[in-house]
């Protein structure tokens, strides 16, 4: 799906704000402090109720009103729409309150690319298994619930380890049961991703050679479950370290400690590898899953990049944006007034949005 | 003082490579993943003994080596050196060995601009009394002293309070007469440098009018001490917490707590403004640190900025290259091969330096 219409109130310095995105670019230009980032970062609030600038969504709402509000019109005629009065958040669905965030979350896919997200690489664990989750999310109708089940277990098992009561033997059962589930389906959509991220990454890397320690022979991904996959089933982990847990309190193995590990030769590649860099590679793996995506059904995804031209060559930009059509996604990309990659957009028949003082003029 | 020449060996993805850098700007470009960072990186490790990119030094010296070595030559005729061999590190200054960084760094007063500089603004207040006593150590002879018997003392104070055991009436009174001294210096250098941030800070932000909530106008700085300043002094202060601070084994109040606030109207201005603004408040905030430094010692400031151009328009950027020469700095500063910054760094006389898989064409 891909938005057809967003309307945007009180939200930062947007007073009101109404626009109506082209399908494939939108580029949203405007000087510094003008607004650019709060319009892409309320279609982020209106897709996953959070916002990727800031933990405090009061922080968000303008100054001295008491409501804001963000609606959306969806290509296939949903309305999804996120509201704040008097500190009380909202959520609707076709005009129907909904209590769920997920509700509303699975009918919009967006994924984001801004100055800090790099930290999908760099960041802790919890980065990379959201990641993957939103790819699972997207594309597995039970994923969701299974993670849910997965979670509450877990919980009780901990509540059981700290409390030193009960029988911990049916906990451990379940936790297995659903742990193996959830970690055969990312394992299956890692390797998935794994192919479409080395396509993305050779695109942007077209000049890797010996000289340069970033190329996609000297790169490689891992995935790691969250317990020695090879040497045991997911119970038989949990039940070895049984002691270790009723001294901690907690469980110590299993999906919620997994990661993806990015590797160039023997060392961690965040060590090395520049912020430029890091950037492609965050391209590429977003990309690999906006692809499967949309190959498994049908629907376009959305991208919300916050400065593309920071610390990327134009070459590279433009690159970036040619692979982004071929993902088939729906991009909103900011850029400064002067910037040239508005001169590579107009190439690729992007509609231009320009705010000043938090407004849009088409 | 400027830097007339700099060796780095084995820095990241740097073998060796050497710098004869103008007095004024210096402009060093390459692609993405070239080494332009590692270069600055190396002028950073230099100066302060640690690098504004990574916390663990290991990490910066160049994989499957034993040994890094950065040196400088000052145009005083000083020479210094930071070697790091078998993962043991050694200072020089003038071929002779010293233990204390400080030696070496009140020779070369070296600021930074990189992509996370807004933590001045948005981080910790820990950021912040750094910031000042940057200043503040490289203008005020026996500043360090004073800073050094203030943490002496305030740590047998907080280990008095923790053991709950020995007087601690003459701790307080050591603690007291140091933390005034050093307030009294703080908040005359502050008060310097709010004048001089207000001028350079109209200039970034000539076109602030009513409608952008960005004015100087709108916006103000407070110098929190630590304590009440207005209410009691240090000595009172700290007397008053005493029943909190026996029961939390620390010293609550002081000169280790001071901050810097920066407001917008009634609000934190790092809750408003955007990242490109508080990259210009943090460029105004550094220059009028330069600025006061070469008026008090007329010696020359440097100034590393790791990627100017990203988040900010071009018309900034030669705004911020202008004032920084108006106030007598050596800057380093790095960009993409095609980035426009290097057109306005003609009109300035800048020298560029190509970065090419870690070697340095001038």
């Amino acid at each position: 799906m891909f938005l057809k219409r967003i309307v945007v109130n009180n939200v930062r310095n947007i007073k009101e704000a109404v626009l109506e995105p082209e399908e494939n670019i939108n580029l949203i230009v405007g000087e510094n402090g003008s607004g650019k980032t709060s319009l892409l970062e309320s279609i982020d609030i209106l897709s996953r109720g959070r916002s990727f600038r800031s933990n405090k969504i009061a922080e968000v709402q303008r100054k001295n009103t008491n409501s804001m509000a963000i609606g959306g019109i969806l290509d296939n005629g949903i309305k999804i729409q996120y509201k704040r009065e008097n500190a009380k958040v909202r959520l609707y669905l076709n005009s129907n309150e909904t209590k769920k965030q997920s509700d509303v979350s699975k009918n919009i896919a967006v994924q984001s690319i801004y100055p800090n997200s790099h930290q999908l690489i760099e960041g802790p664990p919890s980065e990379r298994r959201s990641y993957l989750d939103w790819g699972l999310f997207h594309v597995e109708q039970n994923y969701r619930d299974l993670w849910s089940e997965y979670t509450k277990t877990l919980k009780q098992r901990n509540e059981a380890l700290k409390s030193q009561k009960g029988n911990l033997a049916p906990w451990t059962e379940k936790l297995a049961a659903s742990g193996e589930k959830i970690t055969s389906s990312r394992k299956a959509y890692f390797e998935n991703i794994t192919r479409g991220f080395f396509d993305y990454f050779e695109e942007f890397l077209p000049h890797a050679s010996n000289e340069t320690p970033l190329s996609s022979k000297a790169i490689s991904l891992y995935f790691s479950p969250g317990w020695d996959l090879n040497q045991s089933s997911l119970f038989d982990a949990i039940e070895k370290n049984l002691k270790r847990d009723l001294e901690k309190g907690f469980t110590s193995v299993g999906p919620h400690c997994a990661d993806i590990r990015l590797k160039l030769g023997e060392t961690d590649a965040c060590k090395i590898i520049s912020r430029g860099q890091q950037k492609l590679i965050v391209c590429a793996l977003l990309m690999a899953q906006f692809k499967d995506y949309n190959e498994k059904t049908s629907n376009k995804s959305i991208i919300i990049i916050d400065e593309l031209a920071s610390e990327l060559t134009l070459e590279l930009q433009a690159k970036v944006l040619e692979k982004l059509l071929d993902a088939k996604s729906q991009v909103f990309i900011s850029a400064l007034t002067d910037s040239s990659l508005a001169e590579i957009l107009s190439d690729f028949g992007a509609s231009v949005f320009h705010v000043e003082h938090g407004e849009i003029f088409g």
